[in-house]
């Protein structure tokens, strides 16, 4: 952490670079590290990889600067910093500009980080990149406390990767930090509002097509739901706005594995599997050539939904028991 | 506070009561101050004015002794404690018994309470009755540190309150108080999952039923879901199924006031007011002779659904701009 505060010191022109598909916990992170930075007189450019999800447009509400690569500023700057990304494939078509900085910084909480910076700051124990960024800005300067939109950038990072505290990563430091900036004027109901509730219309009649259609199987221990390209397109729906469906069968009681089954637009099927800890979801997901954890993973398959979700559920019916 | 520890040790007798409908935070409350009280040598009854939630009964595993009046172990207490209860109302037919304690105390943290006991402490800063029992604890026993059982039930208390640390009577204190409970070994994730997620099959089942035919009006600013009784009977739910649903209209992108409707049993129809911060909700609720808070109001109407509906909407929209 030293070194790289002294990196920082050392450095005029910062690029921050949260991973591909920025969530609110790589958003929160470098907008908290830019508007410090910049309150210290460097010159500092947040690079995302594309634009990003409508759930933390409020955080731009302020601080509407922003850049979408390859549309950036410069080109060279005397440090790069990579927020919350494993590794350098999560940097996506940035990963070349990251590298070409003199220094390069990496700072993540993932237990899979390939240390591929020339300073890295992997702290396991924390439970998002949001409580990294917290602890390096109180390193820097000890006597610091958050301003409000600080605060909330940070809050909204760590509400995010702990799914609001509710995850099993939430710890003791967390609900500490939690705490302070929840004395920084910030508003809290607001904030997770956006984050966790808000439904743009689409979302809405997305779920009031698909959700009559989802099923439990195999006793209900399966729980599945499917979304076709004719649902998207008939309440003129994007596929970020399925994110998070499969919670829907996932959380009836019962239910053991859920599964969302999603049709692409070039005419696949993404596969999300979510386990209750009873079955090994992610074995299934690595036989269709995916991957992921115990009890969340992931694949593209190719084939129509349901002869996909067929030889999914088959497969998967084999890993659990009768 | 010294007043009440004082009143508490010189008892032997217990009985705590929790309001009426009790919540996650009136159980967790009263579980956690007996199981510490048991282990002060104390004899501690909770006595209860109906059976508990679904939602809560995980938390009765482990300790299944319960008593739901008038089936209670004795009918003199040295000592009765109101839990969470702003006026004697909330104890509903307990009222008498609780008075009847030659020394009565009232623990809460609502802004309305009557002061109706002998002793009171309520602190209008606490987020939740279980913020309040545990600085009685650690007043109590200043080296006291809960275990997980203990932990769990305020744990329980706290994240009910405050909606998971979302709502805005969070503070730094509930923060510091639910950092501490983290530590002593509890399950985050499941106590979350029972409390927030998890879905009775009837449940979604009626949500399968009821989300198509949700609606917005009023250019998008009011949101309706209405459940009838063959809702209910068609799927074997309960009216405790539908609570919250209101929620699904209220958080989609533009709604100002989420209302919902559900038939009772009695023929009436119960209406639910939630308001984005826009309209004062509590007015039209009071026009039928309900009420509530500004942002969250309610009132049960005689006639048919639909003509309650239509007499509703077009109230509240005289308090609405166009």
């Amino acid at each position: 952490m030293q070194e790289i505060i002294k990196a920082v010191k050392d450095a005029q022109t910062i690029a921050i670079f949260p991973h591909i598909m920025a969530d609110g916990d790589a958003i929160g992170s470098s907008l908290a590290l830019k508007e410090f930075l910049d309150r210290q007189g460097k010159t500092t450019y947040i690079i995302y990889e594309e634009e990003c999800s409508y759930k933390y447009q409020f955080l731009f509400r302020e601080k509407k600067q922003r850049y979408i690569y390859p549309d950036v500023p410069a080109k060279r700057f005397d440090l790069a910093i990579s927020i919350d990304s494993g590794d350098m494939s999560m940097l996506g078509k940035r990963a070349e500009l990251y590298k070409s900085a003199p220094i390069t910084v990496n700072m993540d909480h993932h237990k899979t980080n390939k240390m591929y910076g020339d300073l890295n700051y992997v702290s396991l124990s924390s439970a998002a990149a949001g409580e990294i960024i917290y602890d390096f800005l109180v390193s820097y300067d000890p006597g610091y406390v958050p301003d409000t939109f600080t605060a909330s950038c940070l809050y909204t990072a760590i509400t995010t990767d702990t799914g609001g505290f509710r995850y099993a990563n939430t710890t003791k430091r967390t609900h500490e930090i939690a705490g302070i900036l929840t004395d920084c004027g910030i508003d809290v109901e607001y904030i997770c509002k956006q984050v966790f509730d808000l439904m743009p219309k689409p979302q809405m009649e997305l779920l009031k097509r698909v959700l009559p259609k989802a099923s439990l199987v195999h006793n209900g221990k399966i729980g599945i739901i499917r979304i076709t390209r004719k649902d998207y397109e008939e309440v003129g729906a994007k596929e970020e706005h399925s994110d998070g469906f499969v919670d829907y069968v996932r959380n009836v009681e019962g239910v053991e594995v859920a599964i969302s089954f999603k049709e692409t637009r070039d005419g696949k099927v993404k596969v999300s599997f979510r386990s209750s800890g009873v079955v090994d979801v992610s074995e299934t997901a690595r036989r269709f050539n995916g991957g992921g954890h115990e009890n969340a993973a992931g694949c593209t398959v190719e084939g129509d939904l349901r002869h996909v979700e067929e030889e999914v559920v088959q497969y998967l019916l084999g890993s659990m028991a009768p």
